[in-house]
């Protein structure tokens, strides 16, 4: 039975990593109550049939997904489904009322010729598309509790703009020397039956992937420019490491001011971040580890300044399933429905 | 009993993880044989005692450190022991006809005021230093092969200067954007007990240290200015990977000519390693992983150009122990005595 | 300030991974506030500067050990201390009235004899062991609810005494015919620099130790026993796995009644925790992996029954610094405390 | 060209981890040549494409499975594919003359009866199978040499008989007392995309599967009998481990003869295998690691007695894709041709 103090929401793909990581957020939340969980592979099963260690928590049914039913039951819809199909539901839902959280690409971009161009698919929904809000709060909070769709940013783009925000917005680098080198856990490639993402393949083994040509590029590249306020072009290069979740994104840009020391430097960034919560700006000297976030929804930002060089190196470590991708939805939900962003999110990770 | 046919070589240092990968690789080497082990810290122990799955394959004692045993001994002598201490053992060593490999960065530098200020020691050993030469065969294999004494590279320079030689060599780019971003698996870090190197602490995680100081710094700094022909500055940032063994080297750097693309690329760098048997350039869109190397004295090199950013990545994969330290001191050592330089080293990773 | 609505807790020994965890599980829990950290060889040190990344949730310094000190603060006290350290301490706070939970053996055993011959330790305070209870709460609930002075149960223990206890308390297998076979992660050997359990030694590796000579073998044969009504001997074999967290333990015993089959037993489990909320019987045919338990205070039972040996196996998962150390101390102190045994405590996983 | 001083040699299946292995260290191997790769699902393909790591070690490109050019070109076929596949190519080479190494389960049964209620398959070639030999030299060394056919052990079973054989041959324990707790890397598994064995999944995790199923029961039960000399039921569990490679069986039986002491066992054991140069029987207290055999053909073996149960508790450790496959093949195929049974064999881990 529902809880009426509770705010009814359905999840569409609840059986991914995603999924999972909102279903178990979403659990413990205190102010909602999972009321849907549909996925079009999984639909008949009992979500403790896909992950048994869950039974006793979930008596959900996995349905098919039917739009009409999830806008009846549903007031917050959380679509945790490949890039492409997100933008067939959406449009209906929030039509519908619903307020919509999209985990994928397809709600990202403010210019959909990009996400054609990156994601090889031809989009119909602009007016959709142009109502939607790129879900970062660190940077769009006010926009983001106003909007009835946030399209919730990607795992790299997440840290990777957290470590690079402060540095544009106040015109501190070149932006053109801006380099990403980002190192994933394999989690990041979903819960899908591939060789290269098996135990026997992955450990023990590093690599760089999509190099050049990785389909978070053009989204980091969107925030930036709106940062820097004039087009920006990014290298961003993302590597698999043998670890199941975390992210740690290593960014060096060349500083304007030569002037400018590590401590100038933490000293913005804390100011930038004084608002928020999930965000901890470490001590000079400490770089942070992905350990330190994982299992909750922080991001560990370090900055170190290299005087031979006149660069910034800064370091941000997230939990790439929680601040990369269910947490920052939830965290976003919580900003929609008018709550305190930290609200029922998990504060400190669970070392070691 | 002695192998007349066989040349007397001895370990100073046995006991670590260079140590015992030096042993391994000698015991499998046609022309060598052990024949002498030496350490203070595990002096009167049996090698069975310290590594009880080799006591089987090695009888000798490990035994205190007395250069004049050893030069009596051995006719080759690796030194595997903290930096500070091979050039306390080398001048005489030398000086009595041995031929020395030390694996420390005692002897990397032909500025010795480079190595005091980033090792914090005086040395006073200026003709024993001057005389050694770098030990990295693909750029000075003449020059090691009439060596006596060579000062073998740290791992993250052999990764980072097979990636960058070429580059630097032919003049592709401008030195001092090169940026390098380099992950190393733990055993790195070497057979000591420290808190942050517990599996439990290194496993799932991945950070940066030593940001913009690291020791290996001037190292790669000197080989890339001999290259260049002028001082060059890089940026060089390691990483901790939760893996046993290996090292990318992901290496960005702006081309002058935005008109050379990929295959230009490629094909300048088989010509640069033709005759390199350790280095394999990969065909374009191969990137390298670290797995492919392990247990191998290879390097892989994979090559990118972004048109975007008309930036070069290059990225290297060695193992870290063998390409990295041990199989590198033996190639030298084939070089110092006439003999082929992939003699007796593992030519193929024990993938997966 | 001490918020007064919160009961003041202290942990002793805050800077080990029982330490850390308490922390964790102690901010999150509502009716408590750590108002006292102790450790001597950290004293004087800011939580933050062990843990970084729990700086900001953490204001207490590390203080000295001061018995005194923490009577007067501390309501309820931690002791996460090494084995032979808590019963000097313990005496005073509990006759000075604080509820005190000791994490290592000290208070275990009902017979000091049996500490003495394993743990080499001569003990004098009879009384205070005699009053302490074993603080397994699926087995001793009420006697926990009772007791001032709680000895909580070692990490195998915890996890084979809930796979065995059913069999033995129903009297359905032959009991000197009890098999344990555990796995561990490395992070129950604690946070100390020991070469063996470094990444480098430890990963991608597998063995056993201490075998048929492990501390925790008397630990499990005193409550075997008990549950027996008889003396019982056990054979009990702990294994490192390359990994940082959880438990497994795999128990073989021979059943008297060779007509049982899997789904009697595991109606028999169910109804034997009926009243466990952190015990949770797998469905027939489903094996719980550790991964299920980390991060949570859950035990995750699985049973086979082998019709041609008629053995029955059964295998516990729990994540050993939950409900194997401090979540299982939490539950304790919930039950002390007259709260509901789940308060405060993580009930889910973070899978995967 | 292929060298005549060589004998060839053909893989079927060279496309998984058995092929993969077999392939380096087969290249590695003095006296044979690989001139023949075949695979369906990879016929056409360069071996290079599968593992680009080996491209430029290996020029073959991977052919349809056709029996008739395989005979006319190989004199030794090592077949690496799935179970009952094996079955309807061996009988024709076997016919043609060809020595015939199988690593599938086909040819591993005296009695197609078993295998058949346990894989599934009827078979037909009882000829061509009653003339097959088990290929654990160890035990069959003899019958090796002599025979056309050799059915290679199971990776289990190679780790858990030579755990068990000296008791079982010498009568040293009560048969069916014999429980084996075995541990493997998830290499074993395969080079096939399955959910369970993603790094996301197995990565810090641990459980049992095919708990009193597994079918290499009946495997290691046909060996037991044949040792104990009547029909023996032993108790088998598997469990998949967090680590690429790698098996730990650790096997626990009750001794006839309570006299009996560690190291009458160790002397017992060292005698049963003086001639096996494969296998290394541990000093007293010293547990084999399986890294310690990794990437060797090595076994090595540890032996405890519970004075206080009566039980000897025996560890062996082997690499599961070298001893456990590829390497024990290879073994056999030098018995087979009058060959030292070292040769070309990796003789030392790669440790760490």
């Amino acid at each position: 039975m529902v809880d009426s103090r509770r705010v009814p929401v359905g999840i569409v793909g609840a059986s991914g990593y995603g999924g999972v990581q909102l279903v178990r957020l979403l659990i413990d939340h205190p102010d909602v109550e999972i009321v849907y969980m549909g996925g079009d592979s999984t639909a008949g099963k009992a979500f403790g049939d896909i992950y048994p260690h869950l039974g006793h928590a979930v008596s959900l049914k996995v349905e098919a997904v039917d739009p009409v039913a999830i806008q009846q039951r549903c007031e917050i819809v959380f679509l945790s489904v490949p890039n492409g199909l997100a933008c067939q539901l959406a449009p209906q839902l929030v039509a519908n009322g619903c307020k919509v959280l999209d985990l994928s690409a397809d709600y990202r971009f403010s210019n959909l010729s990009t996400y054609t161009t990156w994601y090889g698919k031809e989009r119909t929904d602009n007016e959709t598309a142009a109502s939607s809000v790129y879900g970062l709060p660190e940077l769009y909070r006010e926009r983001i509790a106003e909007a009835q769709l946030v399209g919730c940013p990607g795992c790299y783009p997440t840290a990777s703009l957290l470590a690079l925000s402060p540095l544009l917005k106040q015109g501190l680098i070149v932006p053109e020397t801006a380099i990403i080198d980002a190192k994933s856990g394999t989690s990041g490639g979903g819960r899908e039956a591939k060789i290269g993402m098996l135990l026997a393949e992955a450990d023990n083994s590093i690599a760089a992937y999509n190099v050049a040509r990785h389909r978070h590029t053009p989204e980091i590249e969107q925030i930036c420019s709106e940062l820097a306020g004039h087009e920006v072009t990014v290298q961003f290069t993302p590597h698999l490491i043998p670890m199941v979740r975390g992210i740690l994104s290593t960014v060096y840009a060349t500083l304007r001011d030569p002037g400018l020391v590590r401590d100038d430097l933490i000293t913005i960034y804390r100011a930038f971040y004084r608002n928020s919560p999930w965000v901890r700006v470490c001590d000079g000297g400490i770089f942070p580890q992905t350990k330190w976030a994982c299992g909750s929804n922080l991001c560990y930002i370090g900055i170190e300044v290299d005087t031979r060089t006149r660069r910034v190196i800064v370091m941000s470590a997230i939990d790439n399933l929680i601040k990369g991708q269910a947490g920052q939805a939830v965290q976003c939900m919580n900003l929609m429905m008018g709550w305190d962003e930290t609200l029922g999110l998990p504060k400190l990770g669970f070392y070691p």
